[in-house]
């Protein structure tokens, strides 16, 4: 099999069935060894946190499939840290999409002039362009339009299957007495159909606990 | 009559019959002595750009009412440099509506990887806040929507009117030979009326002659 691309939190080979291989690293999203689901850089490596994330996912990924909301995965290896997917297409150059059900991280720093920390934003989506050299900017729906990185159709679909991941992952932490407060995911096309790519684990999300915030590695240890 | 407040290119007083006076000033906003329409702070002091910036503000208003799109203009006063408008309720604590051309200025630092400088943009409208502290973040339908800034149908109506002035502006100027890029306006609400507010002049504005940025001044020389 094929090193394909190193991303910054896992490494994806090509298999010869043309499917590919997700490795799940120990190293999360943060600045300054401080946990960021939205931020570009590698902050930290956290021993097992590559296990404990593909763990997540498989649960999700999983649910997912009995609820039968398309995603690309096929199955998960746990001792290995590896999770075999369908090769999906990405929007452009990738696109992240957020779901948010409480006002913080990036959305307070945009709008903390009408937005109070914590405050509830109701299953709200945005799309952010995966660009480093550029923060990741927000792009709205006209834009992404505009740019032929998606139709109007394509967004409306996107939004709804983000709304309809991310109630079943709030519904999930709920059962053990977790809230979300918002969740990041990526999407691909699978024979012209679209579809969850990536994972789902502490570092796509920011979860709390009676008004506390649990880091990643905490939240998969009290999930499962 | 009383100042009620000072904007960074314009003095607004309240009238004895309830009116406002705007006063327009010298300054045009930049940075480091460079115009920029789309900066929050005051770059540069130009003799005469408040004049100048009302001559071309009271010709589109004009042809605006005109054309029946409405708008807070009431009259002007070129030598005084001051217009009488009817007072607007802002949405929110203010927004910037832009309507883009060509791929220029934050479009282009934002969406770079997917446009080139000066592609074009099929009048694409976007909408930011007006919030110096936060660098006017744009902000999508939705959110707008979310915060209570403005409903759907507000959007939608804010959208049809920027594109259209947006329209009317860009024919304007092309009858000069001269290129409209893109243009910023601010609308507010009289009488539960969405129209038109504050000024349509070349600090609003990067407009362009076979391929070569105009500034403002030289543009309101060229344009009158």
């Amino acid at each position: 099999m094929e090193l394909k691309y190193t991303g910054k939190t896992k490494d994806v080979y090509e298999l010869e069935d043309g499917n590919l291989l997700l490795k799940f690293k120990d190293d999360v999203t943060g600045v300054d060894g401080v946990f960021d689901p939205g931020a570009n850089t590698v902050g930290l490596t956290l021993e097992g946190a590559g296990r404990a994330g593909l763990r997540l996912t498989k649960f999700f990924f999983e649910i997912l499939k009995d609820k039968g909301i398309p995603t690309h995965y096929i199955d998960a290896n746990i001792d290995e840290a590896t999770m075999t997917v369908k090769p999906a297409e990405v929007f452009g150059s990738g696109l992240e999409v957020i779901c948010r059900y409480r006002a913080v991280g990036s959305f307070l720093r945009r709008y903390g002039l009408y937005a109070k920390e914590g405050q509830p934003l109701d299953a709200f989506v945005e799309v952010t362009l995966k660009d480093d050299d550029r923060q990741d900017p927000p792009i709205s729906e006209d834009a992404l339009h505009m740019l032929d990185i998606l139709s109007k159709d394509e967004y409306q679909e996107l939004k709804a299957l983000t709304q309809q991941i991310g109630n079943v992952v709030k519904e999930e932490l709920a059962k053990k007495g977790i809230e979300l407060y918002d969740i990041k995911f990526e999407f691909g096309r699978v024979e012209n159909q679209i579809v969850l790519i990536d994972e789902i684990s502490g570092g796509n999300m920011r979860a709390y606990k009676d008004g506390e915030y649990i880091e990643p590695l905490e939240l998969e240890k009290m999930f499962l």
